[in-house]
């Protein structure tokens, strides 16, 4: 019998103690405070954490309808629109990310308001790896996750929204299997994964906006990107 | 500054050891003689060890056209063609699940064969779990898992293509967020968080086809259903 402590092992820990962010904000400096960091961590942040430090918050007009200017907001924020149902729509937002309204949510920010998506995630992440490298030394992974609907599933799960320093993709075609023929499945969505991981240290309903996953192998470790990695480019799909 | 011990964590533990497995195998014995379980763990089993302990690995007839041989049996096993390029097909199978090519390949099994999908995946992971409860007086969570290709999104992600014993999806509406407004990202699907963090220990073309998750919160074991649960309902979905 194998002692578990001999295995390959990780772990996912849920960073409390982050208080309520505003504007202008740091992330970094506020996951720092409440975290002891260590090179090849990879630091998971949600994206509503990320939308508030960037004054993404938008005020809605109280004397007009909020569904027409939440509508009018998905469209600004998207350059294409997939299907539409009621008020769900499903979009490509300006940088490419197919998803429900453009992201655009209520959860969590102050009432009469809504949060946008970063304008670009993947600088989001990189601002934030580079001042944790800056003010600790420590060079992490970096991951901002989205809450994320499915199709041909119910439920959501979390993905890599933007990422910096830890590879979006894992490329393993050319790497045999078992047998010694090559591996079938061979590019693992390694971001989306971990941003899932990620939600699972989060309690329900609570204020858990950053996690960190210690034990990445450090192979993983190196300069990516969602938009160039992730997302597939609109001809290459067999569903938008 | 909080030590990393007092948060709340996860760890995702590799099962290293299991043998190549055989028709008709006990996959709950092949895990429980490489690793000592406790209750409330969850263990990740891949599904393509289930498949060759349940005699689902077909051999091809030398003699004619595997990839007509493949495609017959991608026929057999699925009750809906959703979309078909060159020798891609995105299917939806006899138990419901929407993949590509219902799932079949040809990686970590012997020249000449293909492995199928369990036959009813969320009865294979009943019968591990009541095994290893049986044996072992532990109450786990098993997640049958398998490898997964995303619309609009590159590289794969492992989910849960059966489940017992621990929530497909954890239902959170009418749970207030953190300022009190009922969290609009309501449901989350809990088993395919798990079946991808569990991918993370996994070495690339390795033989680690079981993970152990520790520290799930214990509310989230009960009797559970992929099929009933995870598998959205085909009048359901904008894209099918």
């Amino acid at each position: 019998m194998r002692e578990s402590f001999e295995a390959p092992a990780l772990r996912i820990i849920g960073i409390p103690g982050i208080p309520e962010v505003k504007a202008g904000d740091n992330v970094a400096d506020l996951i720092m405070e409440n975290f002891e960091l260590y090179t090849n961590d990879v630091v998971v942040v949600t994206q509503k954490i990320v939308s508030k430090a960037e004054g993404r918050v938008v005020a809605l007009d109280p004397n007009r309808s909020a569904e027409e200017q939440i509508e009018e907001l998905i469209r600004s924020e998207s350059r294409r629109i997939l299907r539409q149902r009621g008020s769900l729509f499903i979009t490509e937002t300006n940088f490419g990310y197919v998803c429900a309204n453009a992201g655009i949510d209520q959860s969590n920010v102050p009432e009469g308001t809504v949060a946008l998506l970063p304008r670009d995630p993947d600088r989001s992440a990189r601002r934030i790896r580079d001042r944790i490298l800056a003010k600790s030394t420590k060079r992490v992974g970096v991951i901002i996750s989205d809450t994320f609907g499915r199709t041909w599933r119910q439920g959501l799960t979390d993905v890599a929204l933007g990422v910096a320093g830890i590879a979006a993709v894992v490329d393993l075609r050319g790497v045999p299997d078992a047998n010694g023929r090559t591996l079938n499945a061979t590019q693992i969505a390694l971001a989306d994964e971990l941003a899932g991981a990620a939600e699972l240290a989060k309690p329900k309903g609570g204020r858990v906006g950053a996690v960190v996953i210690r034990g990445v192998s450090s192979e993983h470790f190196r300069e990516s990107s969602v938009a160039e990695e992730l997302l597939r480019p609109y001809g290459e799909d067999l569903f938008r």
